[in-house]
């Protein structure tokens, strides 16, 4: 029997089919082998969880020539942080390992004009919440910017303003729908300045500029490529590279989402709480434990299952063992749960062990807007 | 006889209509007397030019309670800088005079994305056309804010930000027309946060601005003043205060207008070229020189008689007897074209030779921004 590093290979093309056929995504795993030739594939990488990338070979020359490049993500100041947020977080500081420079964008702007949330509020939960646990996690703050987007600097500014002049509001309803308000096309023009800000000479006129992102994100890249050839002469501006990874399945079947606590673990969840989530978990398992000593489970359907692929087993032999003794009936969910509750327990112990020193060090490495 | 130092009264009351009943706009002459209680009002006051005002009280108020105000003022750098732009920069030098704290806005952002301009030659024209003249002018650098709206600070910017939340494409259609671009947008927005930025503590917390505009400039106001209210308290700001001149009339009876230079004086003119343009002007004389001596002329309609009482002639009595020389058919165009040239001919003159060092002066008030 073949095994699976990647189980989500069929449904990830028939979820994002519409990427791949209209929108030029291609198959991450074309590049994989380059990218080992400089060094190990992130596990989420090797499992096929980032699926499609566009013009990640550029990423491969910038290894290849020894030229600094740079990863642009960004954080919207909702809600708690999640497993679902680690995955992007867990890339990045891949790449800031493999050398690259890190530009983090808080969306502070966007959460204030269109999602309506309080200023200082925002501003908290963005250090506390997710830059602390983004230091936990390992991120380092050498060769690493993190802003607000409401307290840059100007040349970040200028491209927005620039920016409007070469965009019409009719390209602006294909990407984003019809109901623009003021709030949503400043913001979505913002965003294109963050990812195509670290080329300008003041940011260090990185011209490999790499945006790892959920295939939901899709229309600022885009959009920002757009802009970028507009731009090419005036500003030197070059296409964004971007690689798409899977949503995470919640621990309730939907999407996890911050605004359904069932359906998510979060960074800070208590330990023994965050257990009790996993063991209430939707599985792929039978209906029965006798049909699925029979028929075996889904591990491709499994919340419980990603969160092992995703998050807790980097081994991959462990997590063939997994996969396989699912598949056939020896493992049930009782059992697989138990141990998953056990390994995030560990988890999450060691995890905000190191947040505590982090959430200082947080208000250290972001200058604060100061109303 | 009863001499008119405003002969335009009655024709700005049929022009600006619309602002006195339906935007409630007051006529300025309401004020005068309370602004005399601290300095001569400036001729284009005495004479209905500035014919409007709103909330121009709390100008007043500050004058008598010894409290800080500015003024805000912003420059389209397009074209060339002539009389009817510099009407508003001498009221600007009054109140600088009187006081105030004077913010200079460079819309180099709106000249970029809405009426496409191209930066490197907007800059120069702002700096050398525009900033040299107002010096030259006798505007003086203490006190003095004068920057380009893609070269400013973050606390500006944020503003921008802030504003989208709370404004809809509704009212920006209401205010601006229906075919609304992304580059307006964000141009109308930062004209609000030009109005507004002076009363954040970061600028000097002004709590009186006053804005004195063209009556086409009026959108801007509104939008400034509900987006005030709105924020109120968040920010703590407070509605600007505006007064409305009169549009000078072009040499050949339009509008004073860059886009046809025989309609303008420029300030860079050369001064026999720009008496020229005086003796060919259109005026409000007779058909022929026979019946003015017996009707008389038309001082309100004449573009040589605004030449001399918005610019040329302080003395009230000297323009005084201009006008009845003109009604009553005393003084024909010929005799009162050539009088004209000669005190524009020496106005120039004297402001050009001003002018060759406030050019140097010019870069060193504004920071050029770099690309």
């Amino acid at each position: 029997m073949e095994f699976r590093l990647d189980p989500w290979g069929s449904e990830v093309i028939r979820e994002y089919n519409k990427l791949f056929k209209f929108f030029g995504i291609k198959p991450f795993k074309e590049v994989l082998k380059d990218l080992s030739r400089f060094v190990e594939p992130h596990m989420l990488m090797r499992r096929g969880i980032v699926f499609g990338h566009r013009d990640f070979e550029e990423v491969i020359k910038a290894l290849e020539n020894h030229e600094k490049f740079a990863i642009l993500t960004g954080l919207m100041p909702s809600g708690r942080m999640h497993l679902g947020h680690k995955m992007v977080i867990d890339q990045v500081i891949f790449y800031q390992n493999l050398g690259a420079e890190i530009f983090i964008a808080i969306a502070d702007a966007e959460a204030y004009a269109v999602r309506k949330l309080g200023r200082s509020e925002l501003i908290r939960l963005a250090i506390e919440e997710y830059v602390a646990n983004y230091l936990a996690l390992g991120l380092k703050t050498k060769n690493l910017h993190i802003y607000f987007q409401t307290n840059y600097s100007r040349e970040y500014y200028r491209l927005i303003q620039l920016f409007s002049r070469k965009v019409s509001m009719a390209e602006l309803r294909a990407l984003y729908g019809e109901d623009l308000e003021p709030g949503k096309i400043i913001s979505v023009l913002t965003q294109a300045a963050d990812i195509l800000h670290p080329q300008l000479k003041h940011f260090g006129g990185f011209k490999v500029v790499l945006v790892p992102v959920g295939a939901d994100q899709d229309p600022h890249l885009r959009l920002s490529r757009d802009i970028a050839d507009r731009f090419s002469n005036e500003l030197g501006l070059r296409r964004p590279a971007s690689t798409y990874h899977r949503f995470m399945t919640g621990l309730d079947g939907g999407k996890m989402s911050s605004s359904r606590p069932e359906s998510y673990i979060a960074l800070t969840d208590d330990p023994e709480e965050a257990g009790k989530k996993i063991m209430r978990s939707l599985t792929g398992g039978q209906a029965t434990a006798e049909e699925q000593r029979k028929l075996g489970g889904h591990p491709e359907k499994c919340p419980v299952y990603e969160v092992n692929a995703y998050h807790l087993i980097s081994d991959d032999r462990e997590l063939e063992n997994l996969y396989w003794e699912c598949r056939t009936g020896k493992l049930l969910c009782g059992e697989c749960k138990a141990r998953t509750r056990e390994r995030l327990i560990k988890f999450l112990t060691e995890h905000q062990r190191r947040l505590k020193s982090a959430r200082e060090l947080a208000y250290k490495v972001v200058e604060v807007p100061d109303f």
